[in-house]
């Protein structure tokens, strides 16, 4: 099979009618191309009272061209993925409406009356609801794709149906290697080069952070989301939808709890730098980090009732060895955050929170300040006891 | 696809000279039945000068009937090891003539030279290079199959391959299920049920046990065997053949080094009660715990030198990090180890090394002294810290 782009924008209707009932036949539609679309084609197909999201995934990555090809089953993944969290976590995720394996592309809901999650903390919108939504939808979804849920066999049939090996090698190159070297993908900041080069040469945070490679690579326990992180997450002050989830594979649970909080102190460390008041500052980064303690808790205490309310599974289902399983589950958690927070500081995709800092030596600081902090959880990830006490790391480093 | 037994002898002469050439045409061959066979049919093909065998696999448990169905995929999947496993360990295996889906059956060199371990433990035999050859076996097969070694994408196609529920679903439950409460499956020598009652209600060793499970589940690092206890194996002096790999999937390597740990272990509890004289069992014990030494050692210095000569994994490749792989592997070997010498002693299969006592309070001697070993050693995996500390931890262990 050949995939090809929607020729037109009367293609990309067509495709809505033919997959879809969305629209009356008399509504007159407006095709927009929207999205950062790195990688894919994202069109919003507008009517008089409604709209829809339609995204197509091609051969290669759309801002490479055909010389950086990635396999077109990555549609399909995230196809499947948004119908498996939607059962389970359907106010968080966009509904989907129709795939096509033919086009390579879906139909969605619009969620465009949300805005996203990294914008949201630039401009320091209040989001009173983030971290426990966030933590549902983490407890829903990893809960119910994992053996504390699934017979033996689903499960298994499941890990062989998600494999994703282009995506995942996307991940694994750029959390996990480039940002430990000095890679030609890596984007640093000058003035922060000799902090980068510091960590090139720090022998056991390399081996710490090749420990949760390895993990990453071998340990299927849930379908993860695979690229949680606050460009993923569209936010109204009552709502909040995760979109995007093409990298979802079996993977470490840690990986995606540890994104969510990543992105938490990540956008704490734009902060600094960031315009405004200290008191503005001071009070958007206090309630970052009660985000950061509302998520995990919540995600722990669902987590947790799942167990009791649906696990039959005979030696998981004790509450004693699920309470030990969330003590292991916190400390990876602290580990892969620490990875996101410093491949978002030196690799190569950055993040506006700290980016947008115009000053390169505000920006400096900001960067200087992320990578510390992501070394000291990489590092003592095994000793940061819980969340309040991460924070307390954030909150003694010195700025 | 229906899968039927072979008719009769001359369906299985049919079957060899089909698919090998192994036999010329004026051979008069001879079909016996052999081996114990309590799930597939093993037949010796015998012609004037040479033999081989051919094993077929049914969609149910032989000795049950079609009341407990299990996949023919695992007759694919045992072909497919012993060709991963002769491609990279070729002295070990026996060699694959020929396999067919259609008969789902294959045929195999015939190593009837070779005695079968368990025996061969019970009778005392010197078996001066079985450590040796099982730890090369171990890393050559670990090794090759991992991400020490395969790329990204084959590695992760080769975890959807060899999905395995059906065999997978035995383990979890026989190892780390039944052995930790009063199942109907087990088997427990009423003189051992106090010591066995003790474990039901043991929680800290139910946790670590689960601990286990759960990472046997969750650990797709390299192509296991999945079944390496002493019955898979056939020796003579100079000469090793691992066999039986239908529950080989992608899991932990801790498992398949464990299991030959536990059954060395087994052995030396089997002995106490053995007939002999005393010098002959402190002999004979010293030999299994010198095997134990030389298994680990020689699995850990070609794994090694493998990772030095042929890994070009960026990261994983890094000697610090490959030692300290080992270290973890190290312990959580112990600790598979211990729930192999557990559930063979309470479990539903025991082992003829402690069956054989025909006195049943020696043989409840050997029994407890065991329960207590595999507790140890899965309470304290973290804590013993050699192949040298867990010998020591045996010798201190009062019979």
């Amino acid at each position: 099979m050949t995939y090809s782009k929607f020729e037109d924008d009367a293609a990309v209707v067509a495709f809505v009618r033919t997959h879809t009932d969305q629209f009356s036949d008399d509504d007159v539609l407006l095709v927009e191309e929207i999205g950062d679309g790195n990688i894919n084609y994202i069109y919003r197909v507008k009517g008089e009272d409604s709209s829809v999201v339609v995204k197509q995934a091609l051969p290669y990555i759309r801002i490479i061209g055909t010389d950086w090809p990635l396999s077109i089953d990555r549609i399909r993944i995230e196809a499947q993925v948004l119908q498996t969290e939607a059962m389970w976590a359907p106010k968080f995720v966009p509904k989907m409406y129709a795939f096509s394996a033919e086009e390579s592309a879906f139909v969605m809901e619009d969620i465009g009356d949300h805005e996203n999650l990294r914008f949201a903390f630039i401009e320091r919108h209040p989001l009173p609801l983030l971290g426990e939504h966030l933590g549902r939808f983490l407890a829903e979804t990893l809960f119910h794709t994992s053996d504390f849920y699934l017979d033996y066999e689903s499960k298994k049939r499941a890990v062989a149906n998600y494999i994703n090996p282009g995506l995942c090698k996307i991940t694994e190159d750029l959390f996990f290697w480039d940002p430990y070297c000095d890679h030609e993908r890596n984007s640093i900041n000058p003035l922060v080069r000799p902090a980068a080069e510091a960590l090139w040469n720090d022998k056991p945070l390399k081996i710490a952070v090749t420990i949760l490679k390895r993990q990453f690579m071998n340990c299927p326990e849930a379908l993860i989301h695979g690229d949680l992180h606050a460009g993923s997450v569209f936010v109204r002050a009552d709502s909040t939808k995760v979109i995007d989830p093409e990298f979802a594979f079996y993977g470490p649970m840690a990986f995606d709890i540890g994104s969510v909080i990543g992105n938490l102190l990540l956008d704490f460390a734009g902060q600094f730098g960031l315009p405004g008041s200290v008191q503005e500052k001071e009070d958007y980064q206090a309630f970052l980090l009660g985000e950061v303690v509302t998520c995990w808790t919540v995600f722990k205490t669902r987590f947790l009732a799942l167990v009791t309310e649906k696990s039959d599974e005979p030696t998981m289902s004790d509450s004693d060895y699920a309470n030990a399983f969330m003590v292991q589950l916190w400390h990876e958690t602290v580990g892969f955050a620490g990875t996101e927070v410093i491949r978002r500081t030196i690799g190569l995709a950055h993040i506006a929170d700290i980016d947008s800092i115009e000053d390169i030596e505000l920006r400096a600081k900001s960067e200087r300040w992320a990578l510390a902090l992501g070394r000291e959880m990489i590092l003592n990830r095994d000793v940061i006891s819980s969340p309040e006490a991460l924070n307390a790391v954030a909150l003694a480093l010195p700025y």
